[in-house]
């Protein structure tokens, strides 16, 4: 694959989808398959992106209402968009992002109830023609999602938070396939409740027939 | 002048050129000549945005560079729009605003560098149609400025502070100059330099040109 040529790939999904390890994992396959790739993720990704990931964590911008976090969000994005990704795409690296626009349609704009046609126009106006050319969601049903996040906790059982939580989780999944459904072109659903390794293979065999020059790079090449 | 037929007018301009005495003058000369009007600011403007502009005066914004200061501001205009201005337009009240669009192109584009296609797209998808009909720039030359905002300190002489801050202000006066000549249709600029009573006579001519209905009740009736 010449220079120039690189591709960005995204990947969506709620806690515990995997998505971090799979995006660490698909960084290494291209890469030893004698192609640059860079991961990155959002919030964050840039110095100052992460300095504003940081303030939106320690919750001093929550009191501002959903819309000063939507334009947070935003604004990092902006400083991830100009520092790190448009850089490495320009110079032909793959780009493989945990987390993008989707998570914002999700949480700011179905879980917050920010304003659809300010998150679209916000979207437009920040990420231009930057858009991403795949973007894999990792589908988890809940229970299996909660029981994950419980394994890391340690904890035996469901505790009463939990069970909560799982209306909250039920919804946030619904709106990562909704959302995904409307864009067919650019989002594919991958069962994320297999295996760590099945969930790989799927994902290099997608991002293969989305790239092909990758894919034969891959098959005729390093491990 | 019958309900629905307000208008929506801004005043500009650096420190010292008396817009928020000029601002409660006006509104308080628009309600006696029988029309309802609000005074109102930025950033605030509405209990949520108050807190925005709490916040970015508190400083905890800044170190995360200036576009995310202007999206912050831009989150402020869209609830005060929202929950303030469009309201009161909306019922034909006047509308009277200290610091809008202008100021943001100024202090955020002119002084802190913020790429001027993203401030346009962010007027256009935060105001949309909700554009000031009127905007006066209150200008005034540096010297003047300076030495009012000495005189409220109560110091008599210019510090070094003060000289180093006459480039600055020439700048910012610039700014606002040259932005008020590419929309001569909105904006007119006024000498500040005369006296309170001076300018506000003349925004008041202004103002009853441009919404004949207002003036002509200002000619034949309250004080």
């Amino acid at each position: 694959m010449t220079p120039g040529t690189g591709g960005f790939i995204t990947l969506e999904g709620g806690e515990g989808s995997g998505k971090s390890t799979q995006a660490r994992r698909l960084v290494e396959r291209i890469r030893a398959a004698g192609h640059e790739a860079l991961g990155t993720r959002e919030p964050g990704g840039s110095p100052r992106a992460e300095r504003i990931r940081d303030a939106l964590l320690s919750g001093v911008v929550a009191p501002l209402g959903p819309v000063a976090e939507a334009m947070m969000f935003a604004a990092a994005r902006i400083d991830h968009l100009d520092a790190t990704i448009r850089p490495a795409l320009a110079r032909g690296s793959f780009v493989v992002c945990d987390r993008f626009v989707d998570s914002t349609r999700v949480y700011q704009g179905a879980v917050d109830g920010v304003d659809a046609g300010l998150l679209a126009g916000l979207e437009r106006l920040v990420v231009g023609e930057t858009m991403p050319d795949l973007t894999v969601l990792l589908d988890l049903d809940v229970a299996t999602g909660l029981a994950r996040a419980r394994a890391r906790r340690g904890a035996a059982a469901p505790d009463r938070f939990e069970r909560e939580a799982e209306t909250y989780h039920e919804g946030l999944r619904r709106a990562f396939l909704d959302n995904a459904g409307r864009e067919p072109g650019r989002c594919l659903v991958v069962d994320a409740g297999r295996s760590l390794d099945d969930v790989a293979e799927t994902l290099w065999l997608i991002v293969g027939r989305r790239f092909p020059a990758l894919g034969r790079g891959a098959a005729g090449g390093a491990p």
